[in-house]
């Protein structure tokens, strides 16, 4: 039995209990937003980065949010202190709320969620093993930046990729990767420059990535936002993604071709140890 | 207070009191399908082809459906008959199940849920005074002819329509008109020829479609199904939608501009009053 406590418009409640309306227009439309905020040592991690992303993304759809970001972040407190959380995440999802089903209604009140999950997120094996990509077509919609419940081109990549053996797709536009189903994609070149795309509508504005990035300077790596090809991404010398559940991972192999000596990466695994040093010292 | 009787999940409950698990796949990822059977003197539009049309989305997502079509007519017919709904639709929604949140989980039932909606279809005021449509780029993904919940592009569509004045938007990809946000989009030429894009990924595959195209070969008229520009459309004799909400709709005005005399066409007329005489014949 889940023993969580979910905070749910207002009011903490147990999560295995936590219902929305079947009117709801994240369930009839996907007209919501979301975001992943990491727990670390029961702190949060990158709230304020999340928190402004949470902001762009309402004010996209038109939605107004219900509570503050103080607020939002004393329901979290309260959540991790609750749920006695140490390590995994926080997830927050806003709606335009419940009513007659129509494209256009305009419900009095959001829903706002909110429920934590446990996760060991410096303990990953993954870190230790690397992941696994596979590279597909990228045929999401095109305002990626906006960090929406439009996720099922997500868990169908997810999904493919499972098939084959791999644990995240990468997605691919006109011969470029965009990003991972539900992490930043970044490689290292054998000049050693680390490259990652620009923020874009192509892609959502990575939280981990800023701060990967900025790992990424403090080691004095050459940093390149551009756009990069799959081709470029198989002949790197290391590959990664970044993402709140998972910080830095190193890639090991995509489409079955082993990454530089098809071991987790040097710069990856120091980027990754740099990021949860900077998480830690909050 | 909303008296209606809805399904959920086998059974039958006040629609205003049906919830679902706020960890649903439905709200939490867009993954779920659905379909709107339009209801004419208390009988059911098109059926088989909603619900050849339901199966196909389902299998696109690997989404059983729990109890097969002949259930769900029956649950169907029982709404009806508990509403007392004589005309409108129904609305049928499966998603993959609640479930803890994870692109990959895979929770042991789906939710299956039903509800009626009233709605003056024949006596559409609309179908007097012809629809304006306001045209704007197609950002959606690229799978759909999946009848996926994965609707938030349409819902902004929709807004800025709004916005603008119009009721519905033509969405546009590299210069042709793909679909409305939530109908079919067809044109009459000058020539005479009733103009719709074909059945693709680009588009999802309209049950009311098939139903206009039946009464427009009754009808004798040259049928083309191709691709058309706006251009095209603007130039038009004719213009007009196909939904199970509408039926057919003339469109009398797209991005302001008036389509041919600015008043509902002849033919769009004509269409709508065969596609509700066949529909009334069952």
């Amino acid at each position: 039995m889940d023993a969580r406590i979910a905070w749910l418009n207002g009011e903490y409640v147990p999560l295995a209990e936590a219902k929305v309306s079947a009117q709801d227009r994240g369930f009839l439309f996907a007209d919501g937003i979301y975001e992943v905020t990491a727990v670390l040592d029961g702190r949060l991690v990158e709230s304020p980065a999340h928190l402004s992303r949470l902001r762009r993304s309402a004010a996209a759809l038109d939605i107004a949010l219900p509570i503050d970001g103080a607020e939002i972040e004393a329901v979290e407190r309260e959540l991790i202190a609750r749920n006695g959380l140490r390590e995994g995440g926080i997830y927050l999802q806003l709606t335009r709320g419940a009513g007659e089903r129509d494209f256009l209604s305009e419900p009095d009140h959001p829903t706002l969620l909110l429920f934590t999950q446990a996760r060991d997120v410096v303990a990953n094996p993954a870190a230790e093993s690397g992941v696994a990509v596979m590279t597909m077509p990228d045929i999401r919609w095109k305002r990626r930046d906006i960090k929406s419940v439009m996720l099922l081109a997500q868990v169908l990549a997810k999904r493919a990729a499972r098939e084959a053996g791999a644990q995240e797709a990468w997605l691919v536009e006109e011969g470029y990767v965009t990003e991972g189903a539900s992490s930043t994609a970044l490689i290292v070149t054998q000049g050693g420059t680390l490259v990652t795309r620009p923020n874009s509508d192509a892609i959502l504005p990575g939280c981990t990535r800023i701060g990967a990035l900025a790992a990424a300077e403090k080691m004095g790596l050459p940093i390149a936002e551009r756009l990069f090809t799959v081709e470029e991404a198989l002949a790197a010398r290391e590959a990664m993604l970044t993402s709140a559940s998972n910080f830095v991972l190193p890639i090991v192999r995509i489409d079955g071709h082993p990454i530089g000596d098809g071991h987790p990466g040097p710069i990856a695994r120091e980027l990754r140890r740099l990021y949860i040093e900077a998480a830690r010292a909050g």
